[in-house]
C-alpha cells in the first residue's frame, strides 16, 4: 500500500493569540501591563512574527484588556513582527492607530444566535458596522484581519452549515480583510467536518487567505489542524501554554497550544521560524506567574519528563 | 477544490485498556479488587466487546495486577464481550487459562534498549519466550494478540526505523497473533511518521490485522489515529478517562482516552457500536474511585457545559 502523497504546505504562519484572546480569558486575577508586555516580548523573541497583543474594546465589556494603550506604548517592537489588535468599532480602531498598531482585526459570527449574545447584533448589523472601521483601516493603510466565530458548532445552534461561514467569510473579504481567521469557537469540531467547512469557504475565498482558529475544547483541535492543511489552510492560530481557557465550559480546554502545534508542524517537517524550546519557556513562565499548569501537552510531557 | 475522497473505515472495533494498562499505571494506592470488577461491568455495559481485563504477570514486578485471577473470577460475563488478559510466560498463560480468560496478550518491543529495560532481554529473546505460550494458547483454543511498544519512538534510543517496527510485527504474526497492536508507548508520534510506519508494517501484516494503540503524551495521538484510519487501520486501543498516565513523564498523559476517540469517531461518522454517554459516566465514576479528573478532554468539556 503506497503511502498517499501528502499535500501539507511547506511553511505554516503562525499567528499567537496568548496576550489577548488567552489572557482575556483566564479566570482570575487581572494581570499586571508588564508581564503582558514581558509576555509579548518573549514571544517575538521565540521567532513568532505574528502577536494580537490588545484589544481595543471598551473597559467596561473586556476590563481584562483595560490597559491595550498602555501595553502597546509599553513594548519594544521587533523588526520583522506585526502586532495587531481587535478594533470591534471606530472609536477602537482610532484608539489602536493612535497607539501605533501594526494591523487590526474585526469579527463576526457564522450563527445568528451567538452574534445576538456575544455582540448585541445580527450577523448583517455587525458587517455593516465594520464598513466605517475597513474604510479608515485602508485609508490610514492598516491591514484588517476579519474572524468568523463558531464555524464547527455553536453553544446556542449547535451544526452550522458550511455555506454559513462561507457567506460570512465573503463578506468580510469582500469589505477588504486581507485573511479570515475561522474560528472553532467552543472547539466541537471534527477532522472532516473541518475539511468540508474549509472547502465551502474556499469557493468564496482563496484558501491561502483562510486561517484555521482552533480551539482544543474537546481534544480535536490538532487532528483538525492536519487535516485542514491537507486542504491548503497555511496559517494557523494558536495560543502559548494553551491559554484562555473555554468561556462556555469550566475547566476545559481553548485556543490549541503553540507547543502542540509546534510539535505536530516539526513532526511533519514544516517550517514556522519558530523555535519551540524558547515557546515551552515562555509558556512555563507564563504560567508561573498566573498560578497555573501549562494547558499544553508537549509542556506536562517535557516538564516531567529528563529527555 | 474538490474534497478529496475519504478512505476512512465504515466500523471502527475499539479495544479498552482501562482496568489494565489504564489502571496498572495509576500513581497512588492499589485499586480494589471490586473497583475493577465494576469498571470491567460498566464498559461491557457501555457497548465495549473488546476489554484488557488483568495481566497475569508475577506480582512481584506488577503488584497492582496481583488480584487478576480474583478479578477474572468476580467479573459477570457479558455475552459477546471478549475479556483478554497479559500473559507474559508460559506460568501467566496456565493461570489465565485456569481463570477462565477469552484472549491472551503477548508483548515484544520495537526497540532493543527498551526491550532491555523493560523485558530484560533482547528483541530476539522476547520473541523466543513467547513461542511456548502460543502452542499452549493455541492449543487450548485461545487467539493471541501481539504488543509491540515504541513503534513511533523509544525513551532511550529516540527515532524508531519503520522496518524495525514491522519486523518484530511480522514474527508476532507468523508466530500466531492474531492481531498486532502497535503501541507509541511514549506518546511522540506525529501523524506522518504513524503513516509512514503502518504502510512498512502492512507489507509484512494484512492491515486489518493492525491495531493502533496510542498514547496522548505530546498531544498528537487523535490527529495519528486519523492519519493511521486513512491507511486502512480499524482497531484502536484506548482508555476510558485516559487512565494511566504516563511512567516515563510524571503529570503527563499515556493511553488516549476513549471518550475523546469515541468523539472523533462519531464527528467523522464511523460506527463503534459504544454508547459515548454511558462511557464518560464509567469515566467520571472510576476517576472518582482514584481522587483524580478525567483525562479526557471530552469529559472535562461535557463536565463544564450545559450542553
Amino acid at each position: 500500500m503506497p503511502l498517499r502523497q501528502s499535500s501539507l504546505p511547506q511553511r505554516i504562519r503562525l499567528f499567537e493569540m496568548a496576550p489577548r484572546d488567552g489572557l482575556q480569558n483566564e479566570p482570575g486575577a487581572m494581570v499586571p501591563t508588564e508581564t503582558k508586555i514581558e509576555l509579548i516580548h518573549r514571544l517575538a523573541k521565540a521567532g513568532i512574527r505574528h502577536i494580537e497583543a490588545a484589544s481595543f474594546v471598551s473597559p467596561k465589556w473586556v476590563p481584562q484588556m483595560g490597559d491595550a494603550v498602555e501595553v502597546m506604548r509599553g513594548i519594544r517592537r521587533e523588526p520583522g513582527v506585526v502586532y495587531s489588535a481587535l478594533t470591534p468599532n471606530l472609536q477602537g480602531l482610532e484608539n489602536a492607530l493612535a497607539a501605533g498598531i501594526d494591523e487590526v482585526a474585526v469579527f463576526g459570527a457564522a450563527s445568528e444566535s451567538f452574534s445576538q449574545k456575544n455582540i448585541n447584533c445580527s450577523i448583517a448589523e455587525s458587517l455593516k458596522r465594520f464598513e466605517p472601521v475597513l474604510s479608515r483601516a485602508q485609508e490610514a493603510d492598516v491591514r484588517v484581519r476579519g474572524y468568523v466565530s463558531c464555524v464547527l458548532g455553536c453553544p446556542y445552534e449547535g451544526d452550522i452549515a458550511p455555506q454559513s461561514v462561507a457567506q460570512v467569510a465573503r463578506a468580510l473579504h469582500d469589505m477588504g480583510c486581507y485573511e479570515i481567521s475561522l474560528g472553532d469557537t467552543i472547539g466541537v469540531g471534527t477532522p472532516l467536518a473541518a475539511k468540508r467547512m474549509i472547502e465551502a469557504v474556499g469557493h468564496e475565498v482563496p484558501v491561502d487567505q483562510l486561517a484555521a482558529h482552533f480551539h482544543d475544547t474537546y481534544g480535536m483541535a490538532i487532528a483538525n489542524l492536519y487535516a485542514v492543511m491537507e486542504e491548503g489552510v497555511s496559517v494557523i492560530d494558536a495560543a502559548t501554554a494553551g491559554l484562555g481557557g473555554c468561556p462556555y465550559a469550566k475547566g476545559a480546554s481553548g485556543n490549541v497550544a503553540t507547543e502542540d502545534v509546534l510539535y505536530l508542524l516539526e513532526g511533519l517537517g514544516i517550517e514556522t521560524g519558530i523555535n519551540l524550546e524558547a515557546v515551552l519557556e515562555t509558556g512555563y513562565w507564563i504560567t508561573s506567574q498566573l498560578g497555573r499548569k501549562p494547558g499544553s501537552k508537549v509542556a506536562l510531557a517535557r516538564g516531567g519528563c529528563p529527555k
